[in-house]
């Protein structure tokens, strides 16, 4: 019999291959093409030193203008060891030599589109040939020069894979043998089923790479265009691929990318030994980009929205008042946040009692119990379900709301009506009573 | 070799088992759940309209309070074959009762905890016996009142499954051999991966309920605290589930719930014959959404953002300009939606080239081609340019600036220097030239 009552009680994963894992940002890149977005230089620092607090090891940023090259400078400056700052360049001579004058970047991705459509609608290439020519002449440059590399495979998950990308990456693999094969799921098309065969399945391609060919260092660059951004990241890393690519928040060219900070959750919370990233400052890191970039962050997206830790609805709530493992699957400080309960149109009897006991306390500074069948918290609840029953109240009720409610029922109304008093039994310093009925009426 | 230049030649999935499979809305039930969220009644009616559009086959709501009971009452009354309507009860006679007392209502969710914590610490159940007990004693009220029945098996994914779900399960097959069966990711715990054995891994779960128990119907409800909510759902309809419960932009507790529009796009664009949902008015879903209920809808979110067809930075938007295949998934029509061309700090000159010919061709009414080299076009990219290296601009830059670029250029210099004439080239009426070097200098 198996029994799962607290966070230690759930079996962690294990990562099939046990491979050691990494986090390659491209917020600064990829992020930053996200049409309405203008990252300030002051912006892409500020995100550095986000990257840096968590421990992400490795950024891409662009230095094909002055803008871009004073960031990478001032980020060198720091003296940081993580994350590394590496390039980004297309498959030209000269986008390798812009790389090569900036002191201090010792790798650059490669961009190598290799769908049908990009190869000749979008480069107005001759073909396949010429493609790889370039490609690999570019790679070969780079390495020359005593670069590091990446070779991102753009449009992967619409290419002839057998016919021409796995080919390229034997070529690659000649040039370059410790090469970064980044596998770009340029438009989302990419699952993470391992049945599914490529040029969708990421798993069949992963595999493909490190089995058949022998890559070393393989990366997923995942689009989130049918919402598989974080699970396709993750079905990379559970077949052997060692790196990620992604952006936080998902910003990004359409849908955005993968989540940076899903990708971190689920390692920190459901990977056996994992804990080399530092969760805390994902929150804060959040709120930058909503106020500073005008982001809008939705109240439940997953790890960062207002709600994560928020409970209102009447039986989640009270069974977070008994035991946050019931309906938080995480415990808020691991990412920085907290918990926070609401008194809505969905509230039961157990949220508003515990919300009044607490804000009388607040008041008093005692520590007394309010029981559930308390004549004052049921007029209260009466007057908060009139409110949403009129259908004039679309919001929560605020902190100021429910001082003003236990204002007038708790401390006005026993000077014009003494039956109310001697209800609420002044215990003293000690734990807030468990309600002891249970709270099924309320939803 | 294979080719993939247009959306016709991309292959499309076979669902492995075939099976027909559903959709059910709970945007009204559990979305309604969202912290800070509150649904009047003409909201759930306009849900409900948007959900009879798109034809989705089902929906739950509460019949708790007069509210609730009214916006059923009114949408029984508009007559619609879908969705239908039903219920959502717990496992108590009373309120099975509820249910009843309702008109119309044929079938109703039953919520049956199935953890340890839900059972010991949320519900103070004396154990799994005390429970089952209960359970079944509501499924059996339900059934002998004619009701059909789904089993909402809550927190599965940290349950002990073969310890104590899947027998619950064999004996409410015993009861309803038609029940749908609902696997509650409650907290968000499940994944889509096969490898991933019981409580966790949703394919293993879904194929023991088909294949070892025999269930008829099996319906997944994701949770997406991990951001795999998508990813689980179409898991389950890969392994023989065949309904997926759902809500609108995924609204519902903490990190809310499987999107309906994500998993409406997998099926419809990705699924070979798949087309009994009709995907135009998901955009304009969205809209009513985020007008009314104030929910912030983040311009990258998948399908329905505002920037899913807009493009901006120099390599995806002289992509798209060439041939939209190279950067969209699928054409905007298919959601309701249309293509957006934007200038940004990460725009190259492709996309102003393209703007300002549009502007200029508005404002005159004729059809002129601008070439790349044309000094006024690159005059007013370097103007727009310096805009950003300043970095005193955040924003896009607005049409009426562009008209503003279009009248100082092109209309009244020429009147100051008569030099600058005769570059633009009319050609009267017809297809825009397509440039003709390549963009590789833009990025």
């Amino acid at each position: 019999m198996k029994n799962y009552e607290s966070y230690e009680d759930l079996p962690k994963l294990k990562l099939p291959y046990g491979n050691e894992i990494f986090i390659s940002d491209s917020t600064i890149r990829d992020g930053s093409q996200m049409p309405g977005i203008v990252l300030s230089r002051e912006h892409k620092i500020q995100i550095y030193e986000y990257l840096h607090e968590i421990g992400i090891e490795k950024l891409e940023a662009f230095v094909f203008n002055k803008r871009d090259r004073d960031a990478v400078e001032i980020m060198f400056d720091r003296g940081y060891e993580c994350p590394e700052i590496t390039g980004w360049a297309r498959a030209s001579r000269a986008d390798i030599d812009k790389i090569l004058e900036v002191d201090g970047l010792e790798e650059t991705g490669i961009l190598m589109s290799v769908s049908d459509t990009h190869i000749y609608s979008k480069m107005r290439l001759s073909g396949r040939e010429e493609a790889e020519e370039k490609y690999l002449d570019a790679l070969q440059y780079a390495v020359d020069h005593g670069l590091r590399t990446r070779a991102h495979l753009e449009d992967m998950t619409r290419a002839d894979n057998y016919g021409f990308v796995f080919p390229l990456v034997k070529k690659i693999m000649e040039i370059d043998p410790d090469c970064i094969v980044r596998v770009c799921d340029t438009v989302g098309y990419g699952m993470p089923f391992m049945n599914i065969d490529e040029p969708y399945g990421i798993p069949k391609i992963v595999q493909y790479l490190k089995k058949e060919i022998g890559v070393k260092n393989i990366e997923t660059h995942i689009h989130d265009d049918y919402g598989f951004g974080a699970a396709s990241s993750i079905a990379g890393f559970w077949h052997g691929a060692n790196w990620t690519s992604v952006t936080f928040l998902g910003i990004g060219e359409r849908a955005g990318n993968s989540e940076m900070e899903k990708i971190l959750l689920f390692l920190a919370d459901r990977v056996e030994g994992f804990d080399k990233y530092n969760l805390e400052p994902v929150t804060r890191f959040a709120k930058f980009m909503e106020k500073e970039l005008g982001l809008r962050v939705p109240r439940n997206k997953a790890v960062v929205g207002k709600n994560i830790f928020a409970h209102e609805s009447g039986i989640h709530a009270a069974g977070v008042l008994k035991n946050p493992f019931n309906y938080e699957p995480y415990p808020p400080e691991l990412v920085g946040s907290t918990r926070l309960l609401l008194i809505g149109d969905s509230s039961g009897l157990e949220v508003i009692r515990y919300k009044i006991q607490e804000t009388l306390n607040d008041l008093l500074d005692v520590e007394t119990i309010i029981e559930k069948d308390d004549r004052r918290l049921l007029k209260i609840q009466k007057e908060i379900q009139q409110l949403y029953d009129k259908e004039e109240r679309v919001s929560c009720i605020s902190d100021e709301e429910l001082l003003a409610y236990v204002e007038k029922y708790f401390l006005y109304q026993p000077i014009c009506d003494p039956a109310h008093t001697g209800r609420g039994k002044f215990k003293g310093k000690g734990k807030i009573q468990e309600p002891v009925e249970e709270i099924e009426e309320t939803d």
